[in-house]
């Protein structure tokens, strides 16, 4: 099969790699039908992570089932499933509690890769949810959002709290921040506010149903979410970067007793303990447990409630992943999907 | 009047000082019916929290109401009353949210000192909760207990998310860590594990509740508590210590998905974004809006139901102050009690 491998930061090949095989009893084999590439996968693009050689890529993924270990019960060869980007038993006390992405079992998808032709997905009674029938072609973008920024987003919004009567300010406009935004419209919030600085983005904010953009950073972003909140700051703030100026940029934008959901995946940040006790806020955050939501978010993208596909602004095919890369790298694409 | 004084580390006097008065028309003036010294006045009497120069001390109390301003609607002179540490208008959107602690108007108390015989309490409607009438000298240390510890340890567990079916684990054997013990019996926890080394303050959570006792800390305490969890880590921690290794001791000994409660006041702490993020923990907690609980605190004391004032471990007059700072520094007790 062709499969998408990083040999060092800027440097992704499509590759022949063997055909993955069923390994375990509980594993599935799946077809992708679409993938993509994550924001979090431009880290070590751009050398912020360290890789030791070359390393298997994506985490995403929507497809249809190809085989599947024996003890597998829940889906069968055929059904079109989406998953997340943790495999997870949904047995365990932490899965039952809603953590499934931190599965005493846990499993990292992106250790495999789902940007390929293949994959096997293990745990796969825990992990697939199978779609309702077999999804038309303009459905599978807004599938695959569900793998993950979509479910990242709308845990972020939850972790905020964010619902009827409240502000929510959501701080990064990349398909998570986005897709927040979504979710706080979706949840009830009465004031979205999302923090971004580039046109199509604050565009697309607005389609998911931000009711303002907010363009400041730093100090003055602060200042601007309060002018916006009769001074108080938000009561639901979204942090989907995972630096330290978004992490300061979320806290104090916060009220007092309000929530912070983080789901960046934090990079050197490091929170002062006297900051973080005097602001009072809620603080929770974490590898968002898509599974939790996937059911939910199925049936809403397949009653046509929610189109979080729109946050594919570039579709390539896998043969092309590079240009992918490069387009998310230099910020011309939100987010690039690619069809194996 | 004979007021508490710190002139500097280990140097706290009883002075004579001149008796309070109305500023401002929102005041009320009482006379302390009882007092204490708080784990968290050790920090400047330790000289591990700078002061400039003498400093009145001092921010628990309980006690008559002599005087009032002229705007004060909801207390009169006569009524025995309780407050929090923070004055609050109670009615901001902050306070009515129930993050008095944080009210856009908040004066810390401890800035005019309670350990006095006479206080001025500033924004008294909003600040002074009255009992339903004159309690007996054996209800005031567990009323005046509820000015501070009591409330403190109660927003604790509930900031922990502590309630029925979950395991609780409590970090630091203050008076806040005791009475957080308390409250998620109160809370209808069903394990209440409490992490302390000292025999008497031992005793003293298995009579508020706790169900076993961790003498181990570090990595050998975190793996304690998941023995005694299925390996899982506890649902609820509270944390009420304020240091680096307590806060990494709560943290590290939650579930994922799990609940920290914070309260000791924060102290040279920094934690690290990424192990934050992987914990997958809710992390709350900051200065206890003790007003929110004020009155169900004060129901349960009068009803009889609870008595934290048990914390209470040695009684002196106002004028051997110096001896009670000695005792709880020295851990000889765990909370002293003034009377003036």
């Amino acid at each position: 099969m062709r499969a998408v491998i990083m040999h060092g930061p800027g440097d992704v090949r499509v590759e022949n790699r063997p055909d993955p095989v069923i390994e375990q009893p509980t594993d599935a084999i799946i077809r992708l039908a679409a993938t993509c590439v994550c924001g979090s996968d431009l880290w070590p693009y751009r050398g912020q992570d360290k890789a030791d050689g070359p390393a298997p890529m994506g985490h995403e993924y929507a497809g249809i089932v190809e085989a599947t270990g024996r003890d597998v019960r829940n889906v069968k060869p055929g059904d079109f499933v989406i998953g997340s980007f943790f495999a997870s038993d949904n047995t365990c006390e932490i899965c039952q509690a809603g953590y499934q992405s931190r599965c005493i079992h846990a499993q990292p998808v992106g250790a495999i890769g789902t940007q390929a032709e293949l994959a096997r997905i293990p745990l796969a009674d825990g992990t697939l949810v199978p779609t309702p029938g077999m999804p038309g072609p303009d459905l599978v973008p807004s599938l695959l959002a569900a793998s993950d920024v979509l479910g990242t987003g709308w845990f972020a919004a939850e972790a905020a709290a964010a619902g009827p009567g409240k502000t929510v300010a959501v701080v990064g406009d990349g398909a998570v921040g986005l897709l927040a935004v979504l979710a706080a419209r979706q949840f009830g919030a009465e004031q979205v506010i999302a923090m971004s600085r580039h046109e199509p983005r604050q565009q697309l904010a607005r389609e998911f149903g931000a009711t303002a953009i907010v363009t400041e950073r730093g100090d003055a972003g602060v200042a601007r979410i309060k002018e916006l909140t009769r001074g108080y700051g938000a009561h639901s703030v979204v942090e989907a970067v995972g630096t330290q100026a978004s992490m300061m940029q979320a806290i104090r934008s916060t009220r007092p007793g309000g929530h912070v959901g983080y789901v960046g995946v934090s990079h050197d940040v490091t929170l002062a303990g006297d900051e973080l006790f005097f602001s009072g806020v809620h603080l929770h955050g974490g590898p968002a447990p898509v599974r939790r939501y996937l059911p939910e978010l199925i049936d809403l993208i397949w009653r046509g409630t929610i189109n979080p596909g729109k946050v594919f602004d570039l579709t390539l095919p896998l043969a092309e992943a590079a240009q992918a890369y490069q387009a998310m790298d230099q910020r011309r694409s939100v987010k690039a999907l690619l069809i194996p």
